[in-house]
């Protein structure tokens, strides 16, 4: 590819890497989208299956989009774990199960365009700051509660990572000394406390006490059955449910009252399935620990939003950060591997 | 002044406001120190008295420096409170008992020549940033235990802060849900555990307890007479002050291990008189602290310095980020009043 000179070389592909399913969009110059393919991950067939995966979901979106291979200009792909962001080296994606993925060397070789790598949560949010809630923010915190409870943060319009790696972990702040034990080993992060997982792991502990008896009925005490869209329908039928949801959002609002004395956000951005799936309680739970733990001089600072563009905020700002990027000469040193 | 336009403007003034202390340094043009001068505040005699007094240390400095006035080319002055960045003004400064102080267009007017208004932890870390033990950091953390806890951040050469306010309020994150009640009115800050007013205090119930003779004989059981120079003498000769101060250390350095999944500096500086007075102690404690929070990825990323330059730290710093500011038209607007 790339071959032919004389194509204009103007779409984009902004790619998201889960645990569960890779989405691959094709974005003209203004990024609005042209195509797209969404695939189960199976990341546990090895890293040489699932690059060969992303290389097919890419070309299938390219299909989709009826747009010539040989237009790409750049990659971006948002991915969780640790991430080596100079290198563009999945360094250690548990949800994957992979190690030391060299992926964006092996895009740049397949379609001869620079790929950079960022962090999900950032690429979501850089996604929400570009063309979502957070389209108005001077800085921008981003919460995406689900199996943990990644952040992100946006300050004066850059992604805020590391000397080459990612962070705003804030999953992993201590927010209950010896509080219930976490998936990182420690007691008492955030996300042990206030994630989908911790509400759904709550939500079955009903469930099994009869005190959800519509959950009940529905999935059992099996809490890899509690979902999103149940714990929506639930809320309203089973008192319990609602009270789960607004204590974990009440918590992650203290979490987030505590952001806004380090950070000053401006916005706050609410994502992920659960918070999408139930808006008003969740920013409602979510103001009201803010409300309790926020110092006078900080209030009326900030505002609490949840994320408008689903699934699409990582693609897009993932798109968005490489066109950024690669248009960008003057940008600092990150996350690329160039063509 | 500023009459003779021949005269070369090349000198910048340091400034440093505290709630006891006031200190002004008169800096050449590579911030090598030419003279100063140190004051007691008087903030309980107001705003205007408290100005002229600013106006007269400054004078004094220049005098104490032999240079002529007119050769100043900018002032940076360093504060603690709840600042307007962007105006130049003391919103409310508790510990001087103002409120609504104009301290940028004031000496403006006197001097005829842009201030620049500044926390003063900002300022402090942005001097070891700049001359002391975050030299060489990408990304540094400052931690500066003393009456409250300040914190500042240094992202990529620059002072984070909001939107024309500082933050890094690392005093006021939440460590202790329902722990001791804080200054600010909540409960389980970090300073409310872990700054120097908290160790005063547990010392003196020490004391009390006679479990601290020899703090019980130096100084009796008032904990305004237990500073850092009593306590770094104390934790010598009674055990459970060694142990106070340890608790508190390792207290900051959970915190300080948040902050390294948040932020990821890669240097971490203690500031203030009880670090400055126990470094090995409270650096052991801090990086004891870290150790047992961070994730395994963070692991060797952060190295723990205490701070090198003393009272000096916050004039430094004050007065590079003066020139910084004045001499690149390109820096994002900020805390400023030009002439």
């Amino acid at each position: 590819m790339g071959d032919d000179k004389d194509v204009k070389q103007d779409v984009w592909v902004g790619f998201d890497l889960g645990g569960t399913k890779m989405l691959a969009v094709i974005l003209d110059e203004n990024l609005k989208p042209l195509g797209r393919k969404r695939r189960k991950t199976r990341g546990h067939e090895g890293i040489e299956a699932g690059f060969e995966r992303i290389e097919e979901t890419i070309e299938k979106a390219f299909k989709d989009a009826d747009v010539d291979p040989a237009r790409l200009r750049g990659i971006g792909i948002g991915c969780p774990g640790i991430l080596d962001l100079k290198k563009g080296i999945i360094n250690e994606a548990p949800n994957l199960g992979w190690e030391n993925a060299a992926i964006c060397s092996y895009l740049n070789k397949k379609f001869d365009v620079p790929v950079v790598l960022l962090n999900d949560v950032d690429a979501g949010l850089y996604g929400e700051f570009q063309f979502g809630a957070a389209r108005d923010a001077h800085n921008a915190l981003g919460i995406f509660p689900g199996t943990g409870i990644g952040g992100a943060f946006i300050y004066e319009g850059k992604i805020l990572q590391g000397n080459g790696r990612s962070c705003m972990e804030i999953g992993h702040i201590q927010v209950a000394p010896n509080g219930p034990l976490c998936g990182c080993g420690r007691r008492g992060c955030l996300e042990a406390v206030a994630s989908r997982l911790a509400i759904s792991a709550a939500i079955a502990q009903a469930a099994y006490r009869g005190q959800a008896p519509y959950v009940r009925e529905l999935s059992g005490t099996d809490m890899s059955d509690i979902r999103s869209g149940l714990i929506a329908d639930a809320v309203e039928k089973d008192k319990v449910v609602k009270q789960i949801v607004q204590d974990a959002a009440y918590q992650i609002g203290l979490a987030a009252g505590s952001m806004i004395h380090l950070l000053a956000p401006d916005k706050i951005v609410l994502g992920g399935g659960l918070a999408e799936a139930l808006p008003d309680l969740f920013k409602k739970g979510v103001n009201n620990g803010i409300k309790d733990w926020i110092m006078p001089s900080f209030k009326g600072s900030y505002e609490v939003e949840v994320a408008k563009l689903g699934d699409d905020s990582t693609v897009l700002g993932a798109a968005a950060y490489a066109r950024t990027y690669f248009q960008n000469e003057k940008s600092p040193e990150k996350a690329v591997v160039a063509s």
